[in-house]
């Protein structure tokens, strides 16, 4: 990986560099599969971290782990950027381009190839969804855990680019819990298989590694992900409390006590107000907070586990205690939660925060995290997964105000830097991509910034792979 | 970490190599904190794989992070190699030192510094024994899950350089699935931590790097483990079988059923006639195999997985189902267990070896080693954590008869060249070492090998930190 670039072989002279990129990846790859008009390249520009735009110089949509490589290797030897992109549901700018990088989405790649439960795995091309694994298993009696927000679209590919999170993995784990190998491209074309259907790996554990490195150590073609069996049976319950204070304290106490339900997930009054107005789940208009907390197991587990959290959130003064009594009640109050970004949409701008912080720091951060938000002059809706400490304050403000925006990009910043503070982190499931990579400083010395660099740098020397994100602009020496 | 290595600075002319570098460290830690005689150095020149003995140059033995900062910066300058050590109950000969190599042992650093329920965390030096975790939270109801056979022994620090496992790592996972943060020296003597008491981490995922690595990333001087409440109650089962393939077919049915027993422990005939002439656990003799199921929870819980077990077990024609009755009965069978390794080496010498299968292929494996080891002319005892497809067979030989250790090493070489070819792989929980990095090759291809090196390169470029392990010998370009 250590030749020099080398310079575009020379054509007629009137041709633009982007010209004769474009005109050589046509040679590599079948015309559907190369996207480079203006109008063709638009819904390429942004992903769900709507703050930048940039048409890309071109879309590489590859078919076969030969293409990616192929297209790679061209790349990497021209010096063209290359960002890999899934779904395009990044909220964290992970899949925005820079005018001058060929994007190398992987959505045709997008084929469950193996469903093995002798060894209770699937494997599954990058490109496919999320949501249509646990799918294709379902009526046998699997699934596969991580569930984010935006599983009807997100691609297993960028989850493992991001170690996406969801409301279950309280539980189950992330997606570096959940995956077992992959395929992947190196920026020089180069294939290497890591892990597999086995436990642990010899040598380095590049495996996990590679999750969550946001497309900058290589493109990740398929992956091997371990399939859990369903349980007997899931109840979500809810407990509404009178203060958000007690029901972070609640959900510390929960953990605590060495309990681990599925999923404990929090929203605070105007998160509820949004929520219910949606989704007309039934949730308790009267509280502060909301706790959805789901347990699985038999009947008698489910009420076993269920009896001692009850007993937990007694202890703070729970208001509403409500047992789902139905599958169809069970829907709509995962409904109400998943769609709680969609549906903050509708009424304001936001920007989603995704700090991470111990537990027993989630009341005092919560209630500071009010206090930055105000003294900007905004609102904040809080709806997260609490028991794995993953906040997700929505910061509502108006678009067209760009003194608006600003005062939401700045009071973000600073609750983030409060989780930090608070012995936390930057991100939970979306990743550092562009929103957060000036906030790295806070978070690290420049000893593990070179360090990490320095693991970057051991992949991709000449820094095409997903530029521009994770790292604060100025830290490369 | 990119400056040319040093030449130690001029002495008296006599003065050698090796007493200069005693000299200097000597000025760098107090005088109990360092082993420079012979005889002192006996117990370090090997560890539990005994193939290998080296006395070390000498032996250092910090009490803080800041002598062991000390310590790597001065070997780093002037490139001494550096061999770090818990321990020393290897397997693989992670610990074995080189001649002109400093043994950074950990052990003076054996402090439990935080017990911290609230976010269910402990936090330790490096140097404290795994079972002392669990000692010290028992009473308050939580334990710390991983747990080798070597666990009264072995420590957290040695643990992480090989992401260790244990019988109960099937529900709970191994290192890597309890570790949460480490603080860590560098080569060149900084201190960086990586991960803490929240969930994921900003930037790459470098603490699953670090776990398995096999101390040559850096050196872990403090620890942040996860602490998991005790279930309620606890069940271990025996099965017993009349053929080994029915043994390892049930087990891969249990585990394609989706039930997670804490533990499915593998004992063949050799195995269970040396662990009950050790442990009188009350193994049935009359069987060729045996399986240890343990279950856990209420008793409602125990009852209802244990049902469902023996259904399985049934349809592989179960002999013997014998529940155990009390919690003395327990202690005698995970005895029994544990001490396969030391109850085998009372009647022969062994290899063990720690080969790695996706679960489908048990019974396979388990007929071709036999095949295997008997083409040898030698025996094997399988004892093994099956429910991970983690297999351990203890190849039988004569220590004293040169030829005998020969075949045991290439019948041990060929059962692991036979789990990778099985779609597994070299290491399960004992790691690479010196033992198995000539197989690497066989595992992965110069490709994977160029870029784990160059992984290790980016903390180590001057390859002092256990130098001859992990890797081929000759894969250093």
């Amino acid at each position: 990986m250590s030749e020099a670039i080398q310079f575009l072989p020379p054509r007629d002279s009137v041709m633009s560099r982007r010209a004769a990129i474009v005109t050589d990846l046509a040679e590599l790859l079948p015309p559907e599969c190369l996207v480079h008009e203006a109008r063709e390249l638009v819904p390429f520009e942004t992903d769900a971290f709507v703050s930048y735009r940039r048409l890309p110089l071109a879309v590489a949509l590859p078919k076969t782990t030969a293409q990616v490589a192929a297209v790679l290797k061209y790349c990497h030897r021209y010096g063209v950027p290359v960002v890999p992109r899934g779904a395009g549901t990044s909220l964290s700018g992970g899949a925005i381009p820079q005018e001058d990088a060929v994007v190398l989405c992987l959505s045709k790649m997008a084929r469950i190839l193996e469903l093995d439960y002798a060894n209770r795995t699937a494997t599954v091309q990058a490109g496919v969804t999320n949501l249509s694994i646990s799918e294709a298993v379902g009526t046998d009696g699997f699934f596969y855990a991580p569930d984010p927000s935006s599983q009807l679209a997100c691609t297993i590919g960028g989850n493992i680019g991001m170690n996406s999170g969801g409301a279950h993995c309280l539980k189950y784990g992330v997606t570096t819990n959940n995956l077992l190998g992959v395929k992947m491209v190196l920026v020089d074309g180069a294939v290497i298989e890591l892990g597999g259907k086995h436990l642990d790996a010899s040598g380095y554990d590049l495996l996990g590694l590679i999750c969550g490195s946001e497309g900058q150590l290589g493109i990740v073609t398929e992956a091997t992900v371990r399939l859990i069996a369903k349980p007997e049976g899931a109840r979500p319950v809810l407990f509404g409390f009178e203060a958000s204070e007690a029901a972070g304290a609640c959900v510390a106490d929960i953990i605590a006590s060495g309990i681990i339900p599925v999923a404990i997930e929090f929203m605070d009054k105007p998160a509820i107000e949004i929520c219910e107005a949606f989704a007309h789940a039934g949730y308790p208009l009267d509280v502060a907070a909301l706790l959805i907390v789901e347990v699985e197991g038999s009947e008698a587990e489910m009420d076993a586990m269920l009896q001692s959290i009850v007993e937990i959130a007694r202890r703070h003064q729970v208001k509403t205690v409500r047992e789902c009594q139905s599958a169809t009640e069970a829907a709509l109050i995962w409904k109400g939660r998943k769609s709680a970004f969609g549906a903050t949409g509708r009424i304001a701008d936001y920007i989603c925060m995704d700090g991470t912080v111990p537990l027993s720091k989630l009341s005092y951060v919560l209630n500071k995290t009010a206090e930055i938000v105000e003294s900007f002059g905004l609102r904040v809706a809080n709806v997260f997964h609490a028991g794995d400490g993953n906040m997700h304050p929505l910061i509502l403000f108006n678009a067209n105000d760009p003194a608006d925006a600003a005062k939401a990009e700045a009071a973000g910043n600073e609750i983030l830097k409060l989780c930090v503070d608070a012995g936390g982190c930057l991100t939970g499931e979306h990743g550092v991509g562009i929103e957060k990579r000036d906030l790295m400083r806070h978070q690290y010395s420049e000893v593990d910034l070179h360090q990490q660099m320095a693991v970057r740098a051991a992949f991709d020397e000449g820094w095409i792979m997903n530029p521009s994100k994770v790292f604060p602009l100025d830290g490369r020496a």
